[in-house]
């Protein structure tokens, strides 16, 4: 019998995922003869739960195509992990209801970390709880931390707006060392994982040493050596250029971005880790400085997004829909690389129970050839 | 007798500052009979001041040609303000000893406000001092508070900056806002004058109304109608996108950005406006929040320049060196909007006695057009 399908977004967005929906839909409906009708979820999962489908039969090829192009989550997303089958059968029965309900077959979760472990429990629907349900993770995540898959969807476009962003700035600073701003300062995302922050040395050009430092989740901060760096750079080169993943810890393990200070009120505040690097060199080597804090800007950078990046993301959903289509219920489309000097790439099918859970964070042998870090190892 | 010309960069970058330098330096080259060599200022008029010139006669027009698309300022630029000629005549001394050295009788310069003023007081030397020099002064700022000029060189691609990351945030916080965050705070530059901030607005679209709140150097700060005006938004919208400019004030006079706060070991730290409206948010409206603070980002990001705004950078400098061969002393070539529906442009000499020392703030007819900022007047 002919089943519809359901497909959500999960978690933040990036500046590719619209392409994954819309090569997902595209693909789903060269096979009317299996797949009927993909329903898309209002606000991710959320929309199965509260039985807020969107019918994307309705739109015509020229809007679905349109949709590749543009930033953010087209049908909405959000931040919710299904807990365990044990803990909380009622919300699984619910889904099943809803699923049943609209004869839905196919279950495509596209997201990061933590929606891979959605998928893997709702892969177990079936065995578990005996709904015929094939589902399928697609990966996407700006953290670059998936396991497995040679880079996560997403993560290209974020590294291609970090690497711009700190050679402008850069070139800025650069400009007008002599007499103003001496070190620049640039907060880019990353948890625990430093993909992104380490991302900024593609700004680096010859015969220039910006960015000079890189602060990395995967790394305690060392106050000490840190401002003894920043003072080495401006002395050389005359000026210093700081990339700070959000994540980076002190030795106590602390979130710098998450050390308390008490606005004019005594109110404890929260600053980001920019402002807090920047306070450190105003209050400790005088040198006048700015700071910027990419934020959403860096995930949602749907006008500098990667070629490569756009062709993963239409790729992982055409397959998603391929392996779906050959029952591969609990398995995830993955980038693989392909041998030789030159970048190639194809999509293989990996296990959803080998994904989830799992963190893959800077390999160690990339932190010491993006040097300039000069603080005890974790 | 056939005079040399220097030329230097000013203040801040801009995304377009290079093509300025790249047009003037190729216009120069198409009057050999009348202009020698090319004379760039090593971290602008500081290059003067020290004797450090870069002679761009050396490099092949094919490099020339390659500056335009250049970010950062190439020759470097610096903050520096001369004195009055009556406060510190030793400085202008110092200018001509060195311009008579090189045998320079036309001086280019390529800045803002601060520029503007230099440039008028540079182009008096020639009757206080008695050296023959002409000065013209070309418009670069990404403030856009120039008189006279239509518009800034500068301006358009930052604002094309701004608007881009407005219009990206939005889409991501609003893909997000069901179970995550609800509003998003976009920092941006303009210490004085709102047009940075304003021109997020270009990021409007149909049916939809972010950016919800611009807060502007304008207008005073009200705290309470602000949080009534954010409450408003995410209770009918589910999300709040709020831009504010560095320069906002409160009813005290004082830059929000500027309210002291104490970190962990007492020191008084200087956050952004950014984090101090997220921390308002966060304490009295209890809305979890994202804010980006764009910096340097705005100002040097080349990839995003302006094809209008490229070609006013051009033409300013094309028509600086026409000026220059007709003896145009004091005067800086501007943009001026011609008729019409459709935008159109041409550039005419405006006397910089006109425009040093005046500002050009956003005018108040443009503040009520871009409604939803519930404050009071200043």
């Amino acid at each position: 019998m002919k089943k519809n399908a359901f497909y959500a977004q999960s978690g933040g967005v990036t500046a590719v995922i619209n392409a994954t929906a819309s090569s997902l839909i595209l693909e789903t409906r060269k096979h009317k003869n299996k797949i009927g009708k993909l329903y898309a979820g209002k606000n991710g999962i959320l929309g199965a739960l509260k039985e807020d489908l969107i019918d994307t039969s309705k739109e015509s090829i020229a809007n679905i195509k349109s949709l590749k192009y543009r930033a953010g989550g087209v049908f909405g997303s959000c931040r919710f992990k299904l807990k365990d089958l044990e803990s909380d059968e009622r919300q699984y029965k619910r889904l099943i209801d809803v699923f049943k309900a609209h004869n839905i077959g196919y279950f495509f979760y596209n997201g990061g970390n933590d929606s891979a472990d959605t998928a893997l429990k709702v892969s177990k629907i079936s065995k578990d709880l005996g709904y015929d349900l094939t589902c399928i993770a697609i990966p996407k995540t700006v953290d670059n931390d998936l396991v497995i898959t040679d880079s996560c969807p997403g993560f290209g476009s974020a590294a291609k707006y970090i690497a711009t962003s700190t050679l402008e700035g850069s070139l800025d600073v650069q400009s007008m060392s002599e007499t103003s701003t001496k070190v620049f300062i640039l907060e880019v995302m990353g948890r625990h994982a430093g993909w992104m922050a380490a991302s900024s040395i593609l700004a680096k050009r010859k015969n220039q040493n910006a960015p000079h430092i890189i602060l990395l989740p995967e790394v305690t901060f060392n106050q000490k050596n840190f401002l003894a760096e920043v003072k080495k750079k401006v002395s050389s080169d005359g000026y210093c250029v700081v990339v700070v993943s959000e994540g980076v810890r002190n030795s106590r393990g602390k979130f710098l971005a998450e050390i308390n200070t008490k606005d004019a009120f005594g109110h404890t505040q929260l600053g980001g880790v920019a402002p807090f690097i920047a306070n450190l060199i105003t209050s400790k080597l005088k040198y006048k400085n700015h700071w910027a804090v990419a934020d959403y800007l860096q995930r949602s950078a749907r006008h500098l997004a990667s070629k490569t990046d756009f062709d993963h993301a239409q790729a992982v959903g055409i397959h998603a829909v391929k392996y779906a289509l050959k029952g591969m219920n609990g398995t995830m489309p993955v980038i693989k690389r392909l041998a030789g000097r030159k970048y190639k790439w194809a999509v293989e099918p990996a296990p959803v129970s080998k994904i989830a859970n799992h963190e893959k964070k800077l390999p160690k042998s990339y932190i010491s050839k993006m040097v300039l870090v000069l603080q005890k190892k974790v």
